[in-house]
């Protein structure tokens, strides 16, 4: 039985699962996923590496219908999108990325521009072979999503942008960048990891640090270490200052942008510099959710997505 | 040859068609059906009466797929939506309504609440049988559009709902019944009309101040009047106080609200009072457009909805 079919026996009358009932489950077969080896696909989950041509990618999958991707934050990994592939999984081939860099996915040496992992996507899409997908991605995830997008308008359906957008302010690149920088940290047990992670993240809650927690670290020589590279993640952050106005001003597929209201990435100016450039694409604002959107508001953003998607 | 046809006979590169072009072509199509009477169909222009068994309601018609409906604005008619309608009706089966009261619509004595208007698109929609409809409604008709989408979700597939929300301020209704009412004047002439229109309406460009002009005024004893009934629109004018809080908060259909930067109807606070009844609605905010979006920023109001249509 999938973790997916557990949550949904779940007794309680509304549409969303406790997100603290399936994130915690979630957390154990993620576990499990992490003992068993990178190369070994976990049926249970629907867990598996796929080689796209140019890099094998670690997939989560459920669902059957329409083809949505979900690509993650930097530093974070396919696990954090367990709450909406609960939901979405009900009628769409929802697959969630390990994205390069990240989870155990390869981790290239170099290579952690726009063009990099917009260059994965299109590679997945095309070697899923599954028609054009809705792309879903929170932070780096959006910016790639994006990217990829308006280079490939071919293969994509439409994308989800969730707390990324162009103009944002260099001083909050800086403090992302530091931040980013400070989590290559060697943590005694589980514990201080969430320790950790409940500071970094002071919005998210206990049951979605628990799935990071559990989900992006790896036991080493004295204790925990961040499964995602240490220099694919100085390499990534630094890309992320590149000029995202290209991208959004030529992207031609449907883009739903989505803010956190209390974002400390994506301002109010940015985002309201990002909607005169692009008039057109629609905006929903999350109140009470800093960037880590899907994490802190899971039922809103679905309930954004879907209604997206079904217009 | 049909209008729309000829509009997309252009050799301008552009998606759209130039507005002044296309409107100013219409404008004719629409004065010749005002002078062939109210219950000949106009097949030139696809315009014909349908009997839904409640009421008898006059359409514009055009293009063939999926099943669009427009609902224009109080005092307005179904002709103001060309401009959407000649790229709309590429791909999909558009149809404007005159809406009771207005236009070449039966204009009963009384019955002019959200409820009645709403009845009449679930009747409409039956009648079809085309399937389930994407509503397109301006202000009176976007009201309309969504309260007949939170009672009929089986008829209804998304609402575009454009510069009408919950919140709107009891002065604004004030200054809009005013208006209104001051509307019901005998004109010596078009050109009389299309000042006072110029006038009421000051951002509307001047070939879609034309196209009010022919088609929303009929000749008699003496001058020009609103073909629109003028205690139907007293009528609906004061209905448009009524709460709308309640079908906003229950419609389960995707609802894309559209705002004009501008608008004097919708002010700011009205629409973050909606967005936090509704964070999960996405929102577009068109720069430079007052209340008549549809009309003002034509181009940016038709990316708008297929945007939120393809996604």
């Amino acid at each position: 039985m999938s973790i997916l079919k557990i949550a949904r026996m779940s007794d309680n009358p509304v549409d969303v699962p406790p997100a603290d009932m399936i994130l915690l489950v979630m957390a154990g077969a993620v576990a499990r996923i992490d003992n068993m080896g990178a190369d070994e696909p976990c049926g249970r989950f629907g867990a598996r590496r796929i080689e796209t041509g140019r890099i094998a990618l670690n997939l989560r999958e459920a669902g059957d219908g329409p083809l949505i991707l979900l690509f993650h934050g930097i530093t974070s990994n396919s696990a954090v999108f367990a709450p909406l592939m609960a939901q979405l999984s009900n009628r769409f081939t929802t697959i969630a990325v390990d994205q390069r860099g990240h989870g155990l996915s390869d981790k290239p040496d170099s290579g952690y521009d726009a063009h990099d992992y917009a260059e994965d996507i299109a590679g997945l899409i095309r070697t899923l072979d599954r028609g054009r997908a809705i792309l879903v991605g929170h932070s780096l995830g959006a910016r790639n999503s994006v990217t990829a997008a308006a280079k490939y308008p071919e293969l994509v359906r439409s994308v989800v942008a969730i707390d990324f957008t162009p103009y944002i302010e260099e001083e909050v690149f800086d403090a992302l960048e530091a931040r980013v920088n400070a989590g290559d940290q060697l943590f005694s047990d589980v514990d201080a990891v969430e320790a950790y992670l409940a500071n970094r993240y002071p919005n998210i809650p206990v049951p979605a640090i628990k799935v990071r927690a559990a989900s992006a670290y790896h036991a080493v020589e004295g204790g925990l270490r961040p499964l995602a590279s240490p220099t694919a993640m100085a390499q990534t952050a630094r890309g992320l200052r590149a000029d995202l106005v290209p991208a959004y001003r030529d992207v031609t597929k449907p883009v739903l942008i989505v803010r956190g209201g209390e974002s400390k990435l994506v301002s109010a100016d940015a985002l309201a510099k990002t909607s005169r450039l692009r008039p057109d694409l629609p905006v929903v604002v999350v109140p009470g959710a800093d960037h880590y959107v899907n994490e802190v508001s899971p039922e809103i953003t679905l309930r954004a997505i879907t209604n997206f998607l079904d217009a």
